[in-house]
């Protein structure tokens, strides 16, 4: 049938991730196009994107154990890791699986088509120059790549020796990573304003965070009893979810735990916490794919409002003159012309886009050259969102599993 | 000289508290009494205030073992405790030293004079039939007095058991306590709607409250810092200060911890906390001489103030007619004319009373009715403050050290 010519064969396809990436090429990837969805919020994907491994993030202030983390779980130092006493790493390190071990500088990798960095470019070659990418064969990268990050330094510091937009560049790999773990250490517990400010931009991706109490067998269990609920107390606040953050308290590098401070229920509760965290490591590539099915499915959605939207934009405007005028009309009163959108595709307001946001982009365009509605295109997304996607998932095991 | 005279000779005093009951009656409560301070605010305060030990709150959701803590302290029953593990404790207990071991019904507490607890009989009767005094000799209550109070129940349980303002009781206690403690059990830690509520009503109290995480020993080390952790998470949400609450981990009955859920370390932990607890229990006496002259000091400022105003007012009348509309515009104005007595003596706005409570008070009043400003009474009270006070704290010492 016509029908079936369109959609996507399942025995062409080798996973569930293979599938989103033939579809959005086939399927959604035209509207976005057509319609300009990428000038109005986020660039296109590309295949890379698609390919790229389960991501996990570690963000904490310096010296809290993150290098030390991320060399303990790979049993091994990454290339290029330093560890120290002194805020020591700083640059942004993607750590991946590779053929051979070494490093790749980030102006280097931010314009490799086939790593999914490219997004990062935004932030200028200032930022590029702090970022790196470390490659290196182990059996753990091949499921995750880690992001080392450089530590929050306390207000001063941090923006004069920063010279980049330090937590937009955290939005952007928490907005990308599966997982963000935010590491302490009970001896510089206080959340500095500069990382209350790093936490906050955090927002929208709370339920990836999750916290290390790291170090927690340098001191004595009372005094990590008040750590500990200092923390939780201030976070509590900062985070401003209902949903208690799930902390791992422990000591996470190579060495045994230090039972000299805690005593034995120390460490038995240490690597209760550890084998907790594991097991929450090993999670993130079967829920990853889930996330990414999520996203996906949320992109199509406004891809679909922008180009209703848009080819509503053109409708309105006049066929010979006044255009001008019409323009400025319809961006003025964009928030009406909103409402119309929503009242004849049924859809819901809280579903649109933000009208400040939309109406800034839309002064760069003439509005009459826009595209007219195309049902076809918008056809297409439907089929897939109804019938691809679901025969994907029906067809296919989480290919992380 | 004239000046001695006004002043109160140290001599005749035997306490700081003593000192500010006579200077009480001498020089404040008629400045208060000529301008119906107590008609505005804080009812006059009565020589049993003055007399009464610290207090100290027990508040919890039912069965956290608040009734059990008291006894625990007083290692003895209190006169018609009961202790169990459904909502056992119906009414508020007032427990403190008596020469008779007895129980003395609410009723009957509220018009006794020498008992700071008249000002319960606003909430009527249906609460002081669940208001109770509890009275034994015991060395512990010659310096503090104990208050048990009913469990928190679950919103609608609360709400159709309890025929009185509860939360008003509990803020009404809550001012007069000098340390209120909040009682929590690991099994029951969800913090209800209507905890929730009883925690905001003890705002600007906030100093006088720590928290008990009791029954610590009945869940593993694992559980307790979930649990520990979920308690922070909320109540750093509900109390909304920056500074973090002391929380008292531990388990506070007559009987040797259960080592066999937490172990050694657990064991030694609960130890050193209820050392920590007991001696913030100790310090109690010697704190509350410092909070009373503090709110004593508070109160004389605000009466001064009170009495600026309402002369104020009465200066604005006109002598002759038109005083009904006169009274009107005062009233309705009433901002505008707390600006004029402002300026008129260098005060701070931050000091002056609310502008709404003001004026619904002021409703009940013929302005013209009141007194002129009488100088000898601010002149009182201002040597007062500047004289004997300070006089007072040079003589004696802490009375409760
Ligand atoms: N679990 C641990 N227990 C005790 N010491 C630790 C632990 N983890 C790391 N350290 C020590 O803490 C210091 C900082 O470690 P590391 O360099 O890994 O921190 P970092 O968070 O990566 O710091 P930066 O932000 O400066 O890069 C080092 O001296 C390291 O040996
Ligand atoms: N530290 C403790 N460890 C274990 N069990 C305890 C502890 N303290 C009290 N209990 C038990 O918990 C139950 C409730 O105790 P209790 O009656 O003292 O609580 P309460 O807070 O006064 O309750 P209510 O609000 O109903 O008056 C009782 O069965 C008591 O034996
Ligand atoms: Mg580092
Ligand atoms: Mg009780």
């Amino acid at each position: 049938s016509s029908k079936s010519s369109k959609n996507l064969p399942v025995s062409s396809v080798t996973s569930i991730i293979d599938g989103l990436k033939r579809l959005y090429n086939q399927k959604l990837k035209p509207l976005e196009v057509t319609y300009r969805f990428n000038d109005f919020g986020s660039p296109l994907l590309t295949n890379s994107e698609f390919d790229a491994k389960p991501m996990v993030l570690l963000l904490g202030q310096y010296s809290t154990g993150k290098t030390t983390f991320i060399n303990h779980l790979l049993k091994t130092s990454y290339p290029g890791s330093h560890i120290g006493p002194e805020p020591t790493t700083d640059r942004f390190v993607v750590v991946m699986s590779g053929t051979d071990e070494r490093s790749i500088p980030g102006n280097t990798i931010a314009v490799q088509a086939d790593m999914p960095f490219s997004g990062l470019t935004t932030f200028g070659t200032s930022f590029l120059s702090k970022f790196e990418c470390s490659q290196m064969k182990h059996p753990l990268l091949e499921h995750i790549t880690f992001v080392d990050s450089p530590g929050v330094l306390s207000g001063d510091k941090q923006r004069t020796e920063r010279a980049y937009d330090f937590t937009g560049v955290i939005s952007w790999f928490a907005a990308k990573c599966d997982l963000i773990l935010l590491l302490f250490d009970p001896h510089k517990l206080d959340v500095s304003d500069e990382f209350k400010r790093v936490i906050s931009s955090l927002r929208g991706n709370d339920d990836k965070v999750r916290v290390v109490l790291n170090k927690a067998d340098q001191v004595d269990t009372q005094q990590l009893m008040r750590v500990y609920g200092a923390l939780m107390w201030s976070l509590g606040k900062v985070l401003n979810t209902p949903e208690v953050m799930r902390v791992y308290i422990g000591s996470f590098h190579g060495k045994p735990i230090n039972d000299a401070v805690g005593g034995p229920i120390g460490k038995e509760l240490f690597e209760k916490e550890q084998d907790d965290l594991l097991s929450d490591l090993k999670d993130i590539p079967k829920k990853a794919c889930d996330r990414r099915i999520n996203e996906f499915v949320k992109r199509a959605r406004a891809a679909k409002i922008h180009a209703y939207i848009i080819s509503h934009l053109k409708k309105e405007m006049p066929s010979m003159i006044g255009k001008t005028k019409a323009q400025q009309k319809l961006i003025a009163n964009l928030d009406r012309e909103f409402g119309k959108v929503q009242r004849e595709f049924h859809l819901s307001p809280g579903d649109f886009p933000n009208v400040e946001h939309y109406r800034e982009s839309l002064s760069h365009y003439n509005i009459d050259k826009f595209e007219k509605l195309k049902p076809k295109l918008i056809q297409a997304v439907d089929d897939m969102l109804g019938y691809d996607i679901p025969n994907l998932l029906k067809n296919f095991r989480n290919p992380y599993e």
